[in-house]
């Protein structure tokens, strides 16, 4: 019987192993995972660390013990150092006893995820700098929170880690200060959007100090860190919380000698298969297509993750599958203000030498009379001459961002702005007023792609 | 300077006139509209009714005033009784005058809308029966909840105004019975959809009478209605609505020699010219292209009317523009329940000739552990062995719905179940479990169309 062996237990190396352990070919499935978690959800770390989601627990979807159930070896606390492609086998590191032993594979599944990003600031592993990847990042901050009582926190980063800590914070009762090189937060939006999101940021109390550099930490006489230096005067801190995202995880990859691409993920095919023989790989740690500027990207994102595992899973199962690409949609919220992207925005679209035209409408989420409705301004970014989309964006109140999936399936399948803004959408008082706010942008962006 | 003579002054009549008058060519545009109201949101009268809208104005998006403000001729209380389109011209009566007067055109737009359905019931005209098709029926009805403080109301109907008007009465405190010929409510979804639609009703308090026909109204010594007479016994009522949906009116151009359809409303081609030289037709009164079923539908709802006399408007101010047809997509809402529906269900799909299969799936429509989450069935009806989308159909609690559009956009542009649940569709967890329902459903309903 072939044997997989798969790095990583979370999203995508579980979703690979379930798909292999349920498919169609009887393989032996292995599973190493460093930590203790298996499957829990990333994403939403910062919702327990603002206080709604309980108990760290319900943020593991399938715990160890439940995959056995299922018929998977899974084995915690065990970290694979090495990858010996040629003989086909893998060193693994048994945490606990400290041991190390080989083990071969017929094909191998890297799954490792991604690693936060960490400039070499002076004082960053101090007391009270705080990552928020795992789950005992999680509860070391709730524990801070709890027990020390911080007043002022500062939160290095203005994507989407760094917004959901905030919003995090604010809820947790703390002073928020967000600190962001560059001169808008979520980078992902067009400077006219992420000037809506900074609008809301303020709008909530928290200070963003924007197009300002962090140097470093300052910590009092305990140790603890007590302020943020940045090339704009020190920022005074009880809590620092570092959000400036992720990159993959390629190191295991590099030392086998397994191609890493320009955006800095490991390289596969559609099927999830990298260029050498019987190592795959999925997740954070692997570059994308993207399906607009037809380059490769990393994207860490669940959904991906889960997505390619699952095609790993099924191919190393038997069943040809294919991982289509990816559009680089996202959504995210900031206390009442909700963020959605798809496809490229104005500087993504030069970068990928299209010549584009943007249109951006203000619109309300239900029909003008309905009660509550919302405002929510959308953007739409498509190519000069052939109207086709390119990319979208939302910022608005509630349900305003999740109308971002109509334009994803619209920029998925090339449709043209004047095809939009024809297109049959769910019409009623409560839901919309009588022209979609997304019809009225593609509209006006019909009127200058010619 | 062409002169074109605009029939209704709703939103298809006014949306061609708006658009006629800010178009390239010059042109003299007359709307006659036999009400004392334009423009006004017919979608919005159960909300009013329902305490949600405040003032029966807020409904009017534009009043007549402000349309001549804008440059167009509309003349309020003035019905069209006849076209002749041998020599282009129409007779207008003056409501108030009681006088007719022929008015010569270039061109005339039908856009007179649609009719209540109203079998010939006895008793049918009692006072306490009402319709709810205009501002008038509205203000009607409030009045007499007003005044007449009724206890019991039976809503006649289980369709999209049935039901609103279910939620509007139980909204203002009355006890509140839906009867419905067909065994379900919604007959547009599937009997299981449409059973869980009965099943939010009941959980509302409201009596549902399902397969139950109605045969006529009881008065009471006054002369009010008093009760309901079905071919299951009496239901006792202080007040009735008749919520049986609209039929196109067609009337005036039947009379006129103009051609109305198989669905029962006019027929136009895509540019909204009728094959009657200088007739064009608009709105609620035509039938519509259905780009699935390759049939003609009469579908009376204020977007495809919006866009229709956008189109119509277009063309008769020199911009040649085309109305691509609809696929019928609907949503609303009852209490906290969310109704949504595109494409074809299973019997349309099995009528128009397709070999269909479907699956049903129950998600969330939040990450697991996010708090408010909502409960929603998604089902997705796809074609045997291509695996195209043919329709889709919700049913949950809040922010269920609206996911309809993503999938609108997938019938539209005939994607397939497996394209669809590979899309990159919007994901964090207080917008969507990490698999959005909507690609769960597409997913399950691949693995049966093979």
């Amino acid at each position: 019987m072939e044997r997989v062996v798969v790095i990583g237990g979370d999203a995508a190396g579980m979703s690979a192993a379930a798909q292999i352990s349920r498919g169609a070919e009887a393989r032996e499935v292995v599973v190493f995972e460093r930590g203790e978690y298996t499957s829990f959800a990333a994403c939403g770390l910062p919702y327990f660390v603002g206080g709604l989601v309980g108990s760290a627990d319900r943020l593991v979807a399938r715990s160890p013990e439940q995959h056995r159930a299922n018929g998977i070896d899974v084995r915690t606390r065990h970290e694979v150092v090495a990858i010996d492609t040629g003989r086909r086998s893998v060193t693994v590191r048994d945490l606990d006893a400290g041991t190390e032993t080989d083990e071969r594979y017929d094909h191998v599944l890297i799954a490792v995820g991604a690693t936060p990003i960490r400039p070499p600031f002076p004082h960053l592993d101090a007391p009270g700098v705080f990552g928020i990847q795992t789950i005992p990042d999680a509860l070391a901050i709730d524990e801070v929170l709890r027990t020390r009582s911080p007043r002022r926190a500062v939160v290095v980063g203005g994507g989407y880690i760094g917004l959901e800590m905030v919003e995090a914070l604010v809820l947790r009762g703390l002073e928020v200060t967000m600190v962001e090189k560059l001169p808008q937060p979520m980078a992902t939006l067009d400077p006219d959007m992420g000037e809506r999101v900074a609008e809301a940021l303020r709008a909530m109390g928290v200070t963003t100090r924007l197009g300002v550099g962090v140097a470093g930490f300052g910590v009092g006489a305990d140790g603890w860190v007590d302020s943020v230096g940045t090339d704009d005067g020190d920022l005074p801190a009880d809590l620092v919380v570092m959000g400036l995202g992720v990159r993959p995880s390629t190191r295991l990859a590099v030392d086998a000698g397994i191609p890493v691409g320009s955006s800095g993920g490991i390289v596969t095919d559609a099927r999830m298969a990298t260029p050498v023989d019987g190592v795959w790989a999925a997740g954070d740690c692997v570059e994308s297509f993207h399906r607009v500027s037809r380059r490769a990207v990393s994207i860490a994102l669940g959904t991906h993750a889960n997505k390619q595992g699952r095609v790993a899973g099924l191919n190393l199962s038997g069943t040809p599958a294919r991982f289509p690409g990816v559009i680089g949609t996202a959504i995210t919220k900031i206390g009442t203000t909700e963020i959605a992207r798809t496809g490229l925005n104005e500087r993504e679209a030069a970068q990928a030498g299209f010549d584009a035209v943007a249109g951006v409408i203000e619109g309300t989420s239900r029909a003008h009379y309905y009660p509550d409705g919302a405002e929510l301004a959308v953007k739409v970014v498509a190519e000069r001459g052939s109207g086709r989309i390119l990319g979208a964006q939302i910022v608005g109140g509630p349900e305003s961002a999740k109308r971002i999936d109509a334009l994803a399936v619209a920029v998925w399948d090339e449709m043209t702005v004047d095809e939009f803004s024809q297109l049959d959408l769910a019409y009623a008082p409560p839901f919309s007023p009588v022209w979609d706010p997304t019809m009225i942008a593609t509209r006006t962006t019909a009127s200058r792609v010619r």
